[in-house]
């Protein structure tokens, strides 16, 4: 049985997710796209032997669409995600859900009252071999109880038009969900502390920043975010337990020694370093859906994880310590 | 369009291959599987919705099978892939080619006078991130002029039946085969030389071992074989040039810090260590074949390591060094 | 020329700074030491061919002590720093200079009423070729511009008499001189957040902790305090700046392999660590005096840590960021 | 206690050797030195505030001379270590012992013959904490039984006069020793393989080189010498035992992170690497002569680094394994 899949959003992500679609994922066929760039749109279902819908809520109602990605800018995710759970049809959104907690709580509304879950929210990162190792280590005791995590968050430079809030709601947001899933456990409490900027980050932007997030339990994580650090892509973190530590670290295959240094090479950009994130994420999706399973990051973590980016916002502006204040959970959401 | 892959043998290697084209690979669907233990044959065969033949021969010449995938036993790999050329199915051969050099020029006779490409070597180490990163750094200028190679291949056990010489013929295969791809150079000559036994080795085997290969151009191979050696699987080399060196290193996704050490993870067995690569290889292969095109590691590339593995067992008999004799190079083979 | 060298304090450090200058620091000569505990006085100044003094006044007055080591409990390092700095005689004083900043203010009174240096702080960190390479990489381009950095100071136990403050005044203040000594800036304010508490710490100790501290240029640090990680004793450091960072590493020996893991070890505790670093500083401080010069960490220094101490702990208590207050740097310490 | 100590030869080694007994030493003074280059010879000595001595005779038989160190040219070596002997005088003797095996041999024979040990041999590696943790790894256990390793020893360049020879007799030698030393053995043969040639190696030299080591007990060692490596200094090995490998590797103490590498230094050469194993190599010495005793690498020690490097020459030469035959060991190099 093939899936067959309507992607919404032709950028590079929805891009991206066409061509693994297409060349990576069994059991999966790009059947239809949309974008308001229809020329671009035209292109890319070129390459898939996939056609251009006149319209996302056309493709939403294809016949021939089993089931829907949505890649589109941010703000039109929740419409697109509603419509998706009003016809039935599973979805794999990606980050962020919404670009506010009210309207992400309108998505939790409508999949609440269709009764079952339809969404799986793009959270790749929970994919990642390496994340999974860290997960795994926190639970078989190898380090015995986490207590506390350091994070940091690094990309080589950022478009013209990112400003200072987008390091929080665009880079840091991964974050917030990771340590939600590794700590399985809300974040309670975030603080964005001011840092010296970089004479490279762009004016009036602050950049490096650093955010402390203190988990419902108590656990403390400390997060730098830093979008222009030049030197490459690095997402990497500590969990401190009580008895030892877990690191993620950068995958490696070779060491060069050469010019007085020994050397390992830092990713490039997060399509490389998470390449093998996103095909897991979206084989895990289309297998689930064939088994008629909804799985992965729900839409729950997808509110979550905004309401924390909305109180960063908050504490950057404020310079305080912002609490962060959920509704309460619905049985949907728990297991 | 869906390539048709028929296994020949569906022990461990050969229901990995059923699996991975079933569920990893793109393009590919398992039709037909043959083994002589025919329930085996059945059980592998319902996993991928695919069917049991009464023989290879039969498996080979039906008409819902476009290529076909080895891997029974090695001496039964000649013929198998003689009929395969002569029914003009393509072939992803499992390592060895051949038991001896002789049986391996008669797949290499039959194909040339074929007069076109049939069949690709389970060389699936070409397709590790790690080894084409290497080849990268080799021919990318980072460590100058590539000279000398020290290799470990180490496992951490073998089965009972495993004797000294399969040391060379099953597990440094591999390494004669990566180095004449590394260097893009024949080996010239092989000497084994005996090392001290482990205690934890089977009585009379000689475990570990060294073997030096010397490269056509003056290039040195030092390759230490230990297949006994307790603690996981271990394969790494230093590739040594004129400016510096590139080093191929295990696969690395998290340090732990516990009880006095920081660690990394050593991997288990080649089937963790290895697994994208097989995936790669598989991958590759269907969508040559897609194309209309064989690449990949070649007969002669088949027949060479053959030929390298038997100097080596005369060298480990004799104790001296042993030249590697092969034909003449047909053209079909050079590019 | 020997100098002649008095120790008061003969307990675990003053004795190490004993064993120390009579075997391993040339030119200099330990010839009276001095301890409430009379027996264990004793013990040590036969080591040294010494003789123990009946009192710490009699050490300093001594016509046979051209130099003193201060390594009695912290209260009384103001009184007898002030004995020293009146009698002319250089001094090594262990950190703390006191025990809160009015106490460090008059020592720095009488140095300055003096009108020349006569103390050394016992910041042996500073004499570390670790972090004395991780300066010099700050300092010649390699990172750009210092923005930030992660810290960590993790001890595997502590004795039972420690309680929460105690990381912040005896541990972290090593952590409050470096940074002042890397980013060569005072420290403007200290933040301590709770974490949850390890289940293995004291009943009612805050282990870990974790402080951030702003620097007077913007630059921010956070520090992790942990003195029950069980596993060995971990400092490290990473300087973050605006085109790449530089990371402080344990020393590294040799590298094991076995049981499935690739590891180095992690030190066990500050004595093997950072005994180079006090080796170095004892030498740097005897061959400062043969040269008439006191150089190295100075009273100011001491006051500076000593202050930021009581403002992270007043921060701990009240659970809010604490700013530093300093008095006016006299001229003395200014170059 | 103060030994006095005269130092033949001031060249390089030596007057590092007169700085170090005159800085970092506790109990030495230099009082003596000679060089054939007179005017060097006094510098030098001025800086220790010893006096240049007319001959290397007359500073042996000076009764300011407690001890003597001997850094001159190779072939001198034998005739003053016998002149030293004679004297009742202890000799710090740097590799090699003589140039020959059977000059080697006239040292042996005249301290057998005085039945006292008074040669130490200059191999600081000894002395090295890096190879005293290998050796420790070997003894306890960690490794199982050693059976065989694999060592690596470059420079960055070596000066015009380096023949190919010397790369066998001067840096080779330091591994023949250490090797004998780590696996408690003699060296049984050795052979000698030629490589492919560095472009950058002078005209006509052999560089790199793998030689092949098998102990007397079965054990073998590969080890790579390269003089011509460009990149740094770099002497590194791994022991393989039955149960896992303990290597050595290079100090570390920070690692950097810029444009798109994460890297460690590579030291630049012997100097830098080995500097406090030459301390703890002479503070050694200087502490066994004040209790009487001259241990550390002996006269033995020299004649079999000697004679393994005369077979390595003859291997180079003749292309073939040739074995080392050693004299009987007399009873005073016996535990």
């Amino acid at each position: 049985m093939t899936i067959r899949v309507g992607v919404i959003g032709t950028g590079m992500i929805g891009a991206d997710h066409v061509t693994r679609l297409t060349t990576q994922v069994v059991g999966a066929a790009v059947t239809a796209v949309f974008d308001v760039a229809t020329e671009r749109a035209q292109q890319v279902a070129t390459t898939a032997n996939a056609t251009a819908r006149p319209s996302w809520e056309a493709l939403v109602g294809a016949d021939d669409v089993d089931a829907v990605v949505i890649a589109s800018p941010g703000p039109l995710h929740p419409d697109q995600a509603i419509a998706c759970i009003g016809a039935g049809k599973p979805v794999l959104c990606e980050k962020p859900l919404a670009a506010t907690s009210s309207e992400a709580l309108r998505v939790l509304a409508a999949e609440v009252a269709a009764g079952r879950r339809s969404v799986q929210l793009g959270f790749m990162r929970r994919y990642d071999a390496g994340y999974l190792d860290v997960k795994a280590a926190m639970a078989d005791g190898t380090i015995g109880e986490p207590l506390l995590a350091h994070a940091i968050h690094r990309n080589a430079t950022v478009p013209d038009f990112f400003r200072g809030e987008m390091s929080l709601t665009d880079s840091l947001v991964h974050e917030f969900d990771i340590f939600r899933w590794l700590f399985d456990a809300e974040v309670a409490a975030v603080t964005v502390l001011p840092v010296k900027a970089s004479p490279l980050a762009a004016e009036g932007m602050r950049d490096p920043q650093v955010a402390i997030l203190q988990m419902a339990g108590g656990e403390v994580v400390t997060v730098e975010s830093f979008v222009n650090c030049q030197y490459g892509y690095d997402v990497r973190c500590e969990i401190v337990g009580s008895l030892g530590t877990v690191s993620l670290d950068n995958p490696r295959t070779t060491v060069v020694i050469a010019g007085g240094r020994r050397s390992e090479n830092v990713p490039a950009d997060w399509q490389s370093r998470f390449a093998p994130a996103y095909t897991r994420e979206l084989q895990g999706w289309i297998d689930g859906l064939a088994a008629g399973v909804v799985g992965g990051p729900s839409t729950w973590d997808g509110y979550a994880a905004t309401a924390i980016a909305e109180a960063a916002v908050t504490s950057y502006a404020k310079g305080e310590r912002v609490a962060v204040r959920l509704v309460d959970k619905p049985a949907l959401y728990t297991d």
